[in-house]
């Protein structure tokens, strides 16, 4: 037992994982031994969330049987999407909304008093909350704009379906592939915060709904998700006050203010995601013939290199280029780290059901700092 | 950096807290240097709360300020009670309806858009949540049992009115007292499952409503909250069968089952906790003529005691008591976990914003056990 601090559990080993293996030296992200970069261009995220939550890649007739069950499982009961609807009408943030939808669904699942160290059923319910935060998402984004929720279409994958019940329209290929590249690449990234809250919560073999549902809880903090909304907004300034967006860039520096969507704790290098959603921006804005977003990003990245920051080991993370992607796809800001939430759910029930088949209780301790001889005094003598 | 696995975190400092002292070996449990004997008994629930948010017991002024806001907080939008009312129809269980009817809070505070360092509005929300979850708690009772809600009576006190809106008629003084005590007992217990995954949520910087209910997930796991619903299905099972207690307790040994309510990680003695527990038990007993459970119980610790378990250090916890206290006040089984979490809501909140006050990100690491050289293979080829 040392009695050193160890403060934000920086570099302590807490569990052993199959799952993904990061060098933040060369910028390489594996899932379960795949690179990163084969996973996104080369397979869809169906056969990704099979990766993570079996061993290996499916062959094509596994893919079919699981498809065909996560595709029946995106339908969402009606009750659940009138609480959905209830919420778009209260004003709910999209993040207090998706969580508290998540956490409706153990009411409607059959499986919900099943005993949690039944690993078969974790991962049928990992299945079902996966299946079911598109829908969610698309019908509180459609609810709050007036529109009634679309019905997920069965011919369509899981990315082309959210697209598709977010618009109403089905997408084209290049929206459609973008979005499911998007959704790989944001599936796993080691013990995160949001990982690790739900690997605490189903420590205590919780279900996998409250688990999933603190990782949602920690994603909604500032300094977990959200910063490629801030790209967004920071493009979206830029453009507004028709600046240059170097001069931007440097006053923002000459200000003190962070450059959002730059530096990662773990990567020295430019994001291994970065690079694919750089070009996939390319591919999108080529397809669009507006390259706005793409100009001004290039152009930051370009000052900030001439700056020196990537020999600094500050250079773009996968949020500096996912924003302005997510743009041209028409999903609105507010929606982005919901659907990165969308994604790393498959992550986080990987992880739950990883943790949960060697499971301990996860019960650190706090150095105490306080007082041990405070005398009661009674209230009317204090 | 360490490479030594730290399975559980056991016996890792994770950060200092002025909050709860534990020293297991005495049974000594302080609250911010208090010794819950006599927070139990000299003081109300409200006092506790203030004790553990602010640095220090209330004057009576200050607890009369205090006390008008919690009282205040108590009522719940009408919205919510219908959410609330609909889980209950659809048959919910509690700790489910509890962490949703908790996630919905949000967007009905008029502060949900505040900056999360903002510590004096993540007191305010605190309060509220503490405040609302009796009212939720026993709006959900009743309501399955087709009973309208009762509002909160603002002359009762956090505890008293939890069982006036519960059972709908007036506590009387003991089981005022005693339900008072039993949040007093369960309102901290230092880093414990549910405060960490309530931290680790916090360390993103999310607010309150999303780390508290990261902790009622907790909570609601099996390996955490819970023990003391087995306890008094024991007390049950033994009652329908008119078996004798100790006949029962010897044979449960025989087949090498624990008995519910013994034991704890922390405490090699007796729980503090159970001693007040016990002695509130003997009260109830006396006061309503049925001393069935305290009989059951006290001959079960009795042989285990004869068994020489005192020895060994597995002693009754503060489950062996509260599942019988509870009874006694009309609280029904399933009851029992939601209750918890309404008492160490209090708890939650004190170390979020203590940890929040000096935060870092918790962010630990896995142990990579995977492979590193998968190579990819189109599906069609798999």
């Amino acid at each position: 037992m040392s009695n050193e601090l160890e403060r934000g559990l920086e570099g302590v080993l807490v569990a052993e994982s199959d799952l993904s293996y990061i060098d933040g030296s060369d910028g390489t992200l594996l899932y379960r031994g795949y690179h990163i970069e084969d996973l996104a261009t080369r397979a869809d995220f169906e056969e990704v969330l099979y990766l993570l939550w079996h061993d290996e890649l499916p062959t094509r007739a596994e893919l079919e049987t699981f498809t065909e069950k996560l595709t029946a499982d995106q339908h969402v009961d009606d009750d659940v999407l009138t609480a959905v609807a209830d919420m778009a009408a209260a004003d709910a943030d999209p993040m207090d909304a998706l969580r508290t939808a998540v956490s409706l669904l153990p009411t409607y699942d059959p499986e919900s008093d099943a005993d949690t160290d039944d690993a078969a059923v974790g991962r049928r319910q990992g299945r079902r909350i996966t299946a079911k935060i598109p829908t969610i998402l698309a019908a509180f984004d459609r609810a709050r704009r007036g529109k009634e929720p679309v019905e997920p279409d069965d011919d369509l994958g899981y990315a082309g379906n959210f697209l598709y019940m977010l618009t109403g329209t089905r997408p084209d290929d290049v929206a459609e592939e973008t979005f499911d590249m998007a959704m790989t690449l944001h599936a796993d990234h080691g013990l995160n915060a949001s990982t690790f809250a739900s690997m605490v919560i189903a420590s205590t073999m919780a279900d996998v709904y409250s688990s999933v549902i603190g990782g949602i809880g920690a994603l909604s903090g500032p300094l977990h998700g959200g910063a490629n909304e801030d790209v967004m907004e920071m493009l979206e300034e830029i453009d507004e006050a028709g600046a240059d967006p170097v001069e931007w860039a440097k006053e923002a520096r000459a200000d003190g203010r962070r450059i959002p969507g730059y530096g990662h704790r773990v990567y020295q290098v430019k994001d291994p995601r970065a690079n694919i959603l750089e070009s996939r921006l390319r591919d999108l804005s080529d397809a669009s013939g507006d390259t706005t977003w793409l100009d001004y990003t290039t152009a930051i990245e370009g000052y900030l290199a001439d700056e020196g920051l990537v020999e600094k080991g500050i250079a773009p993370n996968v949020d500096f280029y996912s924003g302005s992607v997510y743009d041209h796809l028409g999903i609105p800001t507010d929606m982005y780290t919901p659907i990165f939430a969308m994604a790393r759910a498959g992550g986080w029930i990987a992880h739950i059901l990883e943790y949960q088949s060697d499971n301990r209780l996860i019960r650190p301790r706090a150095r105490y700092t306080g007082r041990t001889d405070a005398d009661f005094v009674p209230i009317d003598e204090r």
